[in-house]
């Protein structure tokens, strides 16, 4: 039998496979979906895990997660094309291997697509969590027609992915796209990478419920209000809620977060020239709040050129960004990432 | 006959045309050299040109200088490949056509590519000059081998080339690899561009005078000789010249250009995660005296990661890079850009 009929062959299996596992790892918590080549989420659990979530427990999950939406999506156990995970943390893409996690203890080097692969008996792929929003946003949501592309993630970190000349941009050891540790004011506060005036101090989430807790103290509005309610525990959904009934710390706290998006973003737009820059990730949620002041910042500090190439969108995917783009890394053909 | 009979003709053809002219337009001067496909330059000149030189002028340049260099080397007309021209403003690539000059007046969607090509009857090509640097330095000087190379080139202004995978990178509209416009102090001075803060309004030329005139105000060593001497008409030169004499004020100038451009290159690697970063351009000729301060800078901004991956060396093509780079462009087999 020749190479040539085994491959024609080989292909036409692959193109029953019609269903990959996209797994977003989020450190706390894990989801998972089945998504198809379309892009479309069929099934999706969000799984509680350990603190820390091990390499061992983190299989274990995976396995019966995927066998369980398998299952309740009635699909013979042959549909399964592949999983693909989305780490928060640098990853060798190419030899599957998790290099290290933000935040959670027991994972340094660890072969993760290799160990999935014999554990599911089917393809494994592993990617930096933002890298995969990246890849979702642009095959699947907002970013989708981009030639480059900037996706940022608002969130507790703030992350990024680049996909420039339509490829993903994974850097000299994997590190590229971390757009929140671009520094923006060299002697503003500390971020938690230890150094001082990232964007990511800035914006993340410690830095709104930072400027939260401020305005709570100057203002008696809905936030003072909402925040009673909820006991004392400010979060950045809370602030949008405030902001949205009206309150003008609130508002305010939203401005402050646009301004410094805004020159994060014209500074990431005069080096990379992009023609759009998607917005994902939880704190997206107050998009309505910080997107006017953000708009204007980016004006006045990017060079007019990139200020016209850039359209500046919000995530079209949501919180299944990392699920669905976790699955792109199962259809290599369609993407040259 | 058939195609590939032709195509086979043609690739023979080509081959016997091996060099190329390349043009580095700056502005007030011409750089005009024969390049071959090793990088070696055969023979170069620098030509003054008017101030404004238009397009018109321009070609007459060229025109001449190109025969008047193939006549010096003894080169037989058909050994001239084509030319590549560096221009320094943004350029539309792909189709030849240099969009707009900085500081130059007369230019706007100048075909220069296509009028080029009707008045030598060769191939033209055209690219941002700071692009042709970054080209230049990587299949021939100090980025040779690098898989994500950023380039920087210091002089008046401060500009930047990206060779992200093995591509360059030219962005939406041609403006990709300003990185003398990102933005490294909102609160900072104002820059050529309009704006504050940016990394040219702290390492530019205008920046390194501005200090060295501090520098003059308040100390009595050989700064202040040389200035003398030179009839207070101060330039890099003349502060790395002074630096190398001991002067204290003059070797403080470097560290502070030192640290802004650490900072800068910091915020660059974050979100690119180069292998190598090559410092070219006429006021690298301080090297020696900012690359301590740059090194501290840049270690202290950076992830660790991004750090560690990111070599940072000094151009080694000087001031011929552009010409030099220019003719990459004619020799497109042997890069991917």
């Amino acid at each position: 039998v020749s190479d040539t009929f085994l491959d024609g062959f080989r292909k036409v299996a692959m193109s029953d496979k019609r269903w990959a596992v996209g797994v977003d790892f989020g450190g706390t918590n894990l989801k998972v979906g089945l998504v198809n080549a379309a892009g479309r989420v069929r099934a999706a659990a969000v799984l509680p895990v350990g603190r820390p979530c091990g390499p061992a427990e983190f299989l274990d999950a995976v396995e019966a997660a995927a066998g369980a939406l398998m299952r309740r999506a009635r699909l013979p156990a042959g549909s399964l094309r592949g999983v693909g995970v989305g780490a928060p943390g640098p990853v060798d893409a190419r030899r599957g291997i998790v290099r290290t996690l933000v935040n959670v203890a027991g994972w340094r080097e660890v072969p993760l697509a290799r160990r999935l692969e014999r554990r599911l008996g089917c393809r494994a792929r592993v990617e930096n969590d933002a890298n995969l929003v990246a890849l979702g946003e642009w095959r699947y949501g907002a970013g989708r027609g981009s030639r480059q592309l900037v996706c940022l993630t608002l969130g507790t970190g703030v992350g990024g992915g680049l996909i420039l000349e339509g490829r993903l941009q994974r850097g000299a050891s994997g590190a590229a796209g971390e757009i929140g540790h671009v520094v923006v004011d060299p002697g503003g506060p500390r971020c938690g990478c230890g150094r001082r005036g990232c964007l990511e101090a800035h914006v993340g989430t410690a830095a709104i419920l930072r400027l939260a807790r401020r305005a709570l103290r100057n203002g008696r509005g809905p936030l003072r209000r909402l925040a009673v309610q909820a006991c004392g525990e400010l979060s950045p959904a809370l602030v949008s809620k405030a902001a949205a009934a009206g309150d003008a710390g609130a508002r305010r706290v939203w401005e402050e977060i646009g301004r410094w998006l805004g020159l994060g973003l014209a500074g990431v737009a005069n080096l990379l020239n992009p023609d759009r820059i998607v917005i994902g990730g939880g704190v997206a949620g107050g998009w309505r709040f910080f997107e006017p002041a953000m708009r204007r910042a980016l004006a006045a500090h990017a060079l007019p050129a990139a200020a016209r190439s850039a359209r500046v969108v919000r995530g079209e995917l949501g919180n299944r960004a990392g699920i669905v783009g976790a699955a792109v890394l199962l259809w290599r053909e369609n993407q040259k990432a």
